[in-house]
């Protein structure tokens, strides 16, 4: 029994992941489907590449990953499979997988080309449903990846701000707001180890200051403006009980400094 | 092992999904339970009506798709199960069945009668929870479907303007929005065959107008007005990488016309 | 095979309730988890307990339900599992679970305190995913409770307003609003049974009234405000094909009076 799961940006009330679903048990009637999101914003290549990267090396090994945030669908942008980490994900070629790539180095990467796999119609506009569903839908039983095509050699990848690190600053930013208005960063636990944590640190962004790194919201006050280490080991700003987001009006791409003296 | 669906218009935060869920699972512990959409606009069969045409018959043979949007809830209208093609239904007799009925006839209808096969109390404004998830859950353990009531002959019909065809034109209208604010129209690829859909075809909607019908979007210039055939084989019109219906005012309903000189 | 459901107040478009996901499959692969509602409004611990009160108890013996809705997580709240009823529970101990142990006794309750069976790595943010979730997939697994931890003898408890009733009257609140805007009262058809329920009962809330309690809302006119004792066996008010809440601007906590001459 496999576990597939569907990353998309249909909305979460679309009917296009059911069709996916669909047409993933006429083939594999006894896959486990999990909806890791279909929230990603629209066409927002950048944000499903983040979601990918957060959430789906915690599932069980051999898990397949589909993935249809595809804004060049119908055009001759390979679809790809790739095996990173214990994980097997299939996706369009459009830098989907590239942050995760960077982190953990494909053992195995194919473009698919073998139409054997997919449904005998493919449409143009939906090939989340008439490629990528039937390719997981045959791994899931059992099907050799290296069937589905050829190697592919240099896959797309897109290319992420990266964090400047300096003796007395740390220059980051908001990589991800999440559903509770926490600015998550791209400033990892890893780059502040051996830093002070305390009042010593100041977290700057926009017109906002925050002093020292906590260890949980919980035990602040509500309303304090705080800085922690988030669950998946990042920098988060945060303003206990309330929704830091739309209280400060910050956005995705506002930078955060971090400055000791 | 069987597969029950659920397409409902209770909103995908509503709990009452899950009331539904805990019912079916009480009864058969080991059925696959899909959910098609929670977001049909509330109390809109016609809506609930199209997606059941576009999207169950992709499951596999025999899934048990189960529909309310049921306004008469409590009421002395019928409750059917029908089997239309490979697939079966449980709905409310309120024409949520009669747009797929009308393209694939049905092989059998019954008007759910025997009290045995429901919830032992059932309340008069969840028949959702209190009849049809429990007689779903009963035809996924092998019940016979005749022994959940008599033949139903007249199941209630809902109208749908029809597409007027000439040599010249063809007048059809959006039938639907998807997520991605494509307007999704009554014209079919089977209409269009034979006719031109180069430069020669005119695609007219409100007070917009574009040329030709395409392939793909993804080949077109960001931000061109297109229309093509998407996938369920019907002309959908939309601004690459936008939404038209957002950019454009246009709505569930907008007459759209083609024309050849 | 064991049947886990989650509620939280993440949202729809969160992925954090995939990450939990993942963790319980990488514990128990075959585990059928079920999605109760993300949609808590977040951090609003009383709609949680309303949540579990409301639906937990539909599900099949032995069910395994994690409810995160934990503005404590990271101070030394106590995380709980609880027995009550034949369904299981675990929770962060903020009162989540009072409602329903109002109701119905608890069998047993535990603290969570053996980290065997938690992840070998615990953030200070999402103890949802680092002790709820691999807790809930080893009871599913067939581990035994009492290995989770001690007894806790003092659950935390929230308050609730109570109906007042007198021999004329019966004082209540909005106690949900629904998806499609009915107004659910705390008032509860047991504490109408013996009473009129025809147009000798006046029910008044804000500056609206109505007269009598019907069996459903499909036989009124459209437009109609009524009142009907709903699926969860209490008082809901609402507008026929319409959004009471929405239309008359009522929100939860507006008083319900009930009135007999």
């Amino acid at each position: 029994m496999s576990i597939i799961t569907l990353t998309t940006d249909f909305g979460g009330g679309s009917t296009y992941q059911a069709a996916m679903k669909g047409v993933i048990l006429s083939i594999d009637p006894v896959a486990t489907i999990v909806d890791i999101t279909h929230d990603v914003p629209h066409q927002d290549v950048k944000r499903g590449a983040l979601v990918l990267d957060d959430v789906t090396q915690r599932f069980p090994p051999g898990t397949i990953h589909v993935a249809v945030v595809d804004p060049g669908v119908g055009t001759d942008r390979a679809i790809l499979y790739a095996k990173i980490g214990a994980q097997q994900y299939i996706a369009p070629d459009n830098g989907l997988l590239s942050r995760l790539s960077a982190r953990i180095k494909p053992e195995k990467i194919r473009r698919l080309a073998d139409p054997q796999y997919w449904l005998p119609e493919v449409s143009t506009t939906f090939h989340g449903r008439d490629i990528m569903a039937p390719a997981a839908a045959h791994l899931s039983l059992g099907l050799d990846p290296d069937r589905l095509g050829p190697p592919l050699p240099y896959p797309a990848v897109l290319s992420w701000r990266e964090v400047k690190i300096t003796e007395k600053r740390i220059e980051g930013e908001v990589l991800e707001i999440d559903s509770f208005g926490n600015l998550i960063t791209n400033i990892t636990a890893e780059m502040l180890a051996n830093r002070p944590a305390d009042h010593r640190v100041c977290v700057v962004f926009n017109i906002y200051e925050t002093w020292g790194i906590y260890h949980a919201y919980g035990n602040q006050l509500s309303g304090t403006l705080c800085a922690v280490i988030g669950s998946n080991d990042r920098l988060e700003i945060a303003i206990v009980g309330d929704n830091a987001a739309r209280r400060l009006g910050i956005e995705i791409g506002t930078p955060v400094t971090l400055a000791w003296d």
